[in-house]
């Protein structure tokens, strides 16, 4: 069964709001097994509005429309549908029981515009609108569907929840069931290339995406139920788990690399503490922005200036004159010094030159040093990286998590 | 001239995503003055998308695309653009050398699949992805022209700015000339209301926008050329200063309030130091983001748990035991004890419940107080923030610099 998006409104083709509406119902459709294979934007003009129908009618089983239902003129959308239906508008009995029901319940009087939002194509079935006025609508004909609901979204989520989605779990066989592999320290290009094979998969699928500074493999399965579409994924997840083991730091789809570093932080007992420079308390904020994180942070430094790395840490003057601030020595003593001003358990120093200015030949924009003191040793990675300031200061973020990831698994 | 927004990604149709490609690129047509009609949505199928552009072409003027151009095997949108403009891939020198300068700055190894990227359509216009590695390309035929962007937002955008924007303003009679008023501490609706008779007006044209934590007005103007533009621009925004000039914080579309404040502090030659509790290194960040914030900020600290605000900063434990550790005392010893320390002109302190656990009836979720202290006053600010840890938090950092933008203007 395929549906289609056909989302009516000129507010969305000048670009004043985002469609959220195609979103929701493209993620609710795939979750009944259905198949989604157009969105449309159309405005509110009736010659646009109807070829842009019946090109969906001629793909499609199901057409799903969004807006076009106020109480205002430019309400087309309505005598469209009917028309590519081969249907009359007709004052439909519910719908204007709904709608008087639903202006009482408002204390509003009800205007001739309102009359005009119980007029439905002949023999359609009516769906109760619970936030709003306008009533939605299902009309079948000859094998097609049109699905009608408003526009504003709190209407049509609830209209969907409560009308569409019942109807429409007749037409769904299958469940598709996603999980997400999360992966950080190897390239997108990189990640596709060992994953070539899996990705060629059909059942389940196997599908690359890239996010900034991490990149995920999907695996989709399509099956009679919950419990085959797992028996689906799981070889898949064993596949990939095999060859970018070391790369992985959570199967949630909504797991954030700072969510598992804090989890893994608590699930060890260790407090952490981070001597920032160019990334300024952007590392700490992340960790301090998942819930919880109190039990792994008690204090955290950014010391840009050096003597604040001096003074602070106790980093060495000398170091600093014979090495540059910029260097492996000052990010190892930043790492040492804040686990021991701070008393904890691991010590993070981050030094860099995050740009646009202050970069030499030697060391140019991008290049970072981040020290991570644990258990007595230090380790210092070097990072040289490209890209404007925020950027060079994100993948700095996400490299630190990254190595401290790794020390604590 | 009719331009048309063409989707290629199979995380849209699944609802995985929002598009918000699809609005940025209508909001930037509009404001060329090109219309746009359509909107479509196409997953990676080599089929539909090819039925989809035919369609696109067919009714359209111009069609731009964005997605499929990543370095993996299900991107078929270039071959298939290709054959609906009646050309053949063919390796781009140019596009190549962009390929391979990218990938060196990054220091990466080139894949087969990167190579792969190199392939436009005979004849294209290459241009460059100055955010990632995947060139876009303009491809001219029979009187259409197709515009190919990659999908990621950061890179899409960029391409949009530098070579997209300047192709397209060529089709574009009028000029459209536009000076957005930016504004913190003031509500959308409020706003709103108070340019309620200037939003009436038609040219120029005045467009409320509501960011996260800020608000703008952007005064549009439509002439045959920038100096006929600036002379209706400019008596409107005198009406806006009149009216809202203690919000507005900048005349510059670009320019974000972090960047504000730097500029400010380094005019009046201010360093500043920070001791954050449940921001978390978040407002430092933001400061730190800044270019040049190095003349402003030496060091800034995040006091998370109770014994580092006494230790670093010198708040005293009875205050903490009397008042409780989030309370208007506490956050005034902390903006005062971190400029002591620092040796800063300003200290900010900021102390409070970001949530989702740790509220009460008396002290809910999203109470922060923020204490500024400068030339021996210190002032505390109480908030009541409604949303998730993270708004709390963001919500807060604006508010803090909000409050030293006022306190220095």
């Amino acid at each position: 069964m395929i549906v289609e998006i056909l989302c009516v409104g000129t507010e969305i083709l000048l670009g004043n709001i985002v469609n959220t509406n195609a979103k929701f119902l493209s993620e609710e459709l795939a979750n009944l097994g259905l198949s989604v294979f157009f969105q449309t934007v159309v405005g509110d003009n009736p010659d646009r509005l109807e070829s842009a129908l019946d090109i969906a009618l001629n793909r499609s089983d199901i057409v799903i429309t969004t807006g076009g239902l106020g109480p205002t003129q430019d309400d087309l959308t309505k005598e469209i549908i009917a028309k590519a239906m081969g249907k009359k508008l007709v004052e439909n009995k519910k719908a204007m029981e709904m709608l008087e029901e639903r202006l009482r319940s408002f204390g509003r009087e009800i205007t001739k515009n309102n009359y005009k939002q119980a007029f439905l194509p002949d023999g359609a079935i009516p769906m109760y609108n619970n936030n709003g006025t306008a009533p939605g609508a299902i009309i079948e004909s000859n094998g097609k569907t049109v699905i009608m609901m408003p526009g504003p979204p709190s209407e049509m989520t609830l209209m969907f929840k409560e009308s569409v989605y019942p109807y429409l779990k007749r037409f769904s066989d299958d469940v598709i069931v996603s999980k997400t592999v999360k992966m950080i320290g190897i390239g997108e290009s990189r990640m596709a290339d060992m994953a070539d094979d899996l990705i060629a998969s059909e059942n389940p699928t196997v599908a690359p995406y890239a996010k900034p500074f991490e990149c995920q493999l999907r695996v989709t399965a399509k099956a009679k139920n919950e419990e085959e579409a797992k028996k689906l994924i799981d070889p898949m997840i064993d596949k990939i788990n095999e060859r970018f083991s070391e790369y992985i730091y959570s199967y949630n789809a909504e797991e954030s690399l700072e969510e598992a570093v804090v989890k893994a932080l608590v699930n060890k007992k260790l407090h952490i503490s981070f001597a920032e420079s160019c990334t300024g308390g952007m590392l700490v904020s992340a960790i301090i922005n998942v819930p919880g994180s109190s039990s792994v942070i008690n204090e955290s430094f950014v010391t840009y200036a050096n003597e604040a790395k001096e003074k602070r840490l106790g980093v060495s003057h000398d170091a600093i004159m014979k090495y540059g601030v910029v260097s492996e020595e000052v990010a190892k003593q930043m790492a040492e010094g804040v686990a021991l001003v701070s008393g904890a358990d691991i010590g993070v120093g981050i030094t860099g030159i995050a740009g646009p200015d202050g970069g030499t030949d030697k060391k140019p924009v991008g290049l970072v040093y981040i020290g991570l003191y644990y258990k007595g040793n230090t380790v210092v990675k070097k990072l040289t990286r490209k890209g404007n300031r925020l950027t060079i200061r994100q993948g700095t973020v996400m490299a630190a998590l990254d190595m401290i990831r790794r020390t604590i698994a």
